[in-house]
């Protein structure tokens, strides 16, 4: 590891947390002049062994993507509750969630990020991969995602 | 003027509120492997002519920019009452506020982006250019920063 902790610094996602993912999604297309992209819930317990605040978590979300250059946006609205998504939703309504950084690594990169004062608060599997919220909020502005994927 | 409103789909920049932008400064240098940009103050009134919610506002704030790859990260510290800056970080504390789009001719994206819910929440000028906040909290998830650099 490098004495850049997250091995790269290229953000590759901004996240935010919506009440209508449908409402929104064609909200953004129309402003972008593009096709609403598919909306997709995320993997159930059985695949993505969610974990929030170290507890084994049943909450969903839909989700769905635009490409904004380097930068996907991806709109986030919770299913069920006990997830960071919901908890931020109903304290603070619609609004951004997280940037994302790519990694390799994952247990080591949540690690060097708890060096940082950043806390695990939720994790989960998904096929093909893996990611991690890492609690900024007060230190660095935001929560911070490391996504791996293999 | 394209179908995409915004002309472009490349967001350049993410916004930050925070607490003590030296203190937030530190923590994002060590984590990134930089060395601390440097932290500037916005443009007073006789330069900003800055307005908020309609109204004329001295409101300032204390700015730095780290470099994520196709996007900056902008930290802001509000100075003095009576703006956006200061408004969220009153009522939700620190976190991420906008996005930003460049732009080239500002009033007619004003007027663009109005046409899609998003209304014109701050503008100021600075030194080679001009911004707009244009508040898309609850339809689009974010304030959408409009910058135009002559």
């Amino acid at each position: 590891m490098t004495s850049n902790t997250l091995g790269n610094n290229k953000v590759m996602q901004i996240g935010m947390i919506v009440e209508n993912i449908e409402d929104t999604v064609q909200a953004w297309s129309r402003l972008l002049g593009v096709e609403p992209p598919s909306i997709t819930l995320t993997d159930s317990f059985d695949i993505s062994n969610a974990q929030y605040q170290g507890k084994p978590t049943t909450a969903q979300a839909k989700l769905a993507f635009f490409d904004l250059g380097q930068v996907s946006l991806e709109l986030i609205e919770p299913v069920g509750e006990s997830s960071t998504w919901n908890d931020q939703l109903t304290a603070h309504g619609p609004g951004l969630h997280h940037i994302a950084f790519e990694i390799k690594g994952m247990q080591e990169h949540i690690r060097g990020l708890a060096d940082h004062g950043l806390q695990l608060i939720q994790q989960g599997e998904y096929q093909g991969g893996r990611y991690a919220y890492m609690d900024g909020q007060k230190r660095f502005g935001t929560v911070i995602e490391l996504l791996e994927n293999d």
